[in-house]
């Protein structure tokens, strides 16, 4: 007999909307997560402020997971990961195991999947050697920045003082086919802009450069974050690439070129910002493989491009939401949250 | 009594998949839409191929219509316009006039309303002047280039010849302060590299230039439509500000500045594509005005940009997707459209 529950692995923001906007509608939906606390990368992270208003990351995230853990037709299952799974469209049988051990291994029928397992930032220090990420203190990620400035701080790490020059640097892990990721990761220029305004707020007296390739600032992040920080925050924005960071005395010195204005440079800096990008989650390659989903060739969950349908996965039954399928910004994430509930409502209704 | 009726204004993309989707879950629908024909700016506006895949647009569009107008469940009512509207989330009343001279006056009712009006594409030759897009028909716009695709060929509308050199113009009507839209299309980057590679396609001779201030292509349109127009078309790609049009002998003459290379730029060309920005159409701004929904600064639908809710509006019961909250892809579009539907269907379901 087909199944009346809707299965959602992965507990953050597509998860946890997807999850809201089922039960709103009258459908059963189980929430997998792996973790032993829901609210995803953000929570996970320690977002500081999301781009949204200045928003207080934790109090958002806290709103869409109070609308899922008292939901009688949500049942939360975390520190769970999947196992295994069998079955099509209508009748998947999918293992959970609690906890890192394999215990308590449990089987959860589903008549439809959606995976909202999203992505892990790109660790800078793997490949990318020139930025000196795991040598020098002061050079950040914008996750690292987003935890300092939850912490309500800009200071430098190697010595606590107030940074005098602050540079961020686009496309880390990002547009790079010497690392295999030549895709843009569509949020970096947006977060590093808003990071930038903020320092300037908790740090009036440091100067932020952001060294880009493209702004790509679209929509109204253009007037939301991009206008405000040039012209109200000074913010110094300067296409070029930066090749090389190295020590000088108890600075950095970054080293590469201002393309616009055609000649090498070598700037001192206090604190660099790497802005990583985003990759695919081990979570997200994992439930490919379990589910036998197709990959793209950066093992994001590939949606057929060639049809209006971006929340589809080669596997009938089970969609995809969020950053799984690729970079996505917040509002991407609750779209495609919404579009692949329904969608997974309306196959259940049809079996 | 509450209606369990749900009214969706506007039949483009957004709208289709709104309807579908929301008969897939058993939600009742009314689709009103102005046009005698279903489909939106891509059949009004002749598109050719989409981004995705570089599929036909009629033929994808046609896909998304069929599966409405059979719909037991979808009313579709075309020539109709919204003439007036009362009530409130639950019990809204709405005025439909049939065809333009207001006859057949008939009031539908609605638990909830999703409006789906979209954009409609800057004029050229309003305010921009200096294009000479009314002067000269070698100037045309994305959409005229998209009509002589669509038939097949991309010869000089002044002579019917093969062009030489024809290039494209980023950001017009859009990121300019001057003309009051600060914001960026989000689209025309990416619709212009797509046009630049079919240009290629039809017409090997032709050289094609982009001249663009940041080239917006975010997320995988960067490896599917960026990469190939340079790598495989040869596109050339420029950083420029074009500032000035005008006619030498029979071709035309762009001037402006190339910022890469930090010198001023005088350039012939045959053919001129003006890559024309989104602007919320006149359909949007009525609805906004009959319901008492805000807009923002740009007259298109406000959503409250401090909350993760991209398709509320200021009006409880009342709902947004696609280009009509601002500039949109066709993703955006769908992805919106399947939030807006459940998101209609759930608050249905709690009267």
């Amino acid at each position: 007999m087909p199944s009346d529950n809707i299965l959602i692995i992965g507990g953050g923001p597509a998860g946890l909307e997807a999850a809201r906007l089922l039960a709103d509608i009258g459908s059963k939906v189980t929430l997998v997560e792996k973790r032993d606390f829901l609210g995803g990368t953000p929570i996970a992270e320690r977002y500081a402020a999301l781009t949204h208003g200045f928003g207080d990351a934790e109090e958002m995230m806290n709103g869409m997971i109070e609308r899922v853990v008292n939901n009688p037709l949500v049942e939360v299952r975390l520190s769970s990961t999947v196992t295994a799974a069998e079955g099509e469209a209508g009748n998947f049988k999918v293992s959970l195991a609690k906890g890192g051990n394999g215990s308590g291994e449990t089987v959860v029928e589903a008549g439809a999947v959606i995976i909202t397992t999203g992505f892990q930032h790109f660790d800078p220090g793997r490949e990318t050697q020139m930025y000196g990420y795991y040598e020098y203190p002061d050079v950040i990620t914008l996750t690292d920045a987003e935890g300092m400035l939850k912490d309500g701080h800009f200071n430098r790490p190697s010595n606590g003082e107030v940074p005098e020059r602050v540079c961020f640097i686009q496309c880390v892990g990002s547009r790079d086919r010497q690392i295999g990721n030549e895709f843009c990761s569509k949020v970096c220029c947006g977060i590093s802009s808003k990071q930038a305004i903020e320092v300037r707020q908790i740090s009036p007296t440091s100067k932020v450069f952001i060294f880009y390739i493209d702004m790509r600032m679209y929509g109204y992040w253009e007037n939301e974050i991009y206008w405000p920080a040039q012209e109200k925050y000074h913010v110094q924005y300067i296409k070029g690439i930066i090749t090389e960071i190295i020590k000088k005395g108890d600075r950095l010195l970054i080293r590469g070129e201002d393309t616009t204005m055609g000649r090498p440079m070598e700037v001192p800096m206090d604190i660099v910002v790497l802005a990583v990008g985003m990759e695919a989650s081990q979570g997200t390659r994992q439930m490919a493989q379990i589910f036998g989903i197709r990959q793209n060739k950066y093992k994001f969950i590939d949606v057929p491009h060639d049809s209006l349908d971006p929340v589809a996965t080669s596997v009938a039954g089970i969609f995809v939401a969020g950053a799984a399928a690729g970079p996505k910004d917040l509002d991407d994430s609750i779209g495609m949250a919404g579009t692949a509930a329904i969608k997974a409502a309306g196959l259940l209704r049809q079996q």
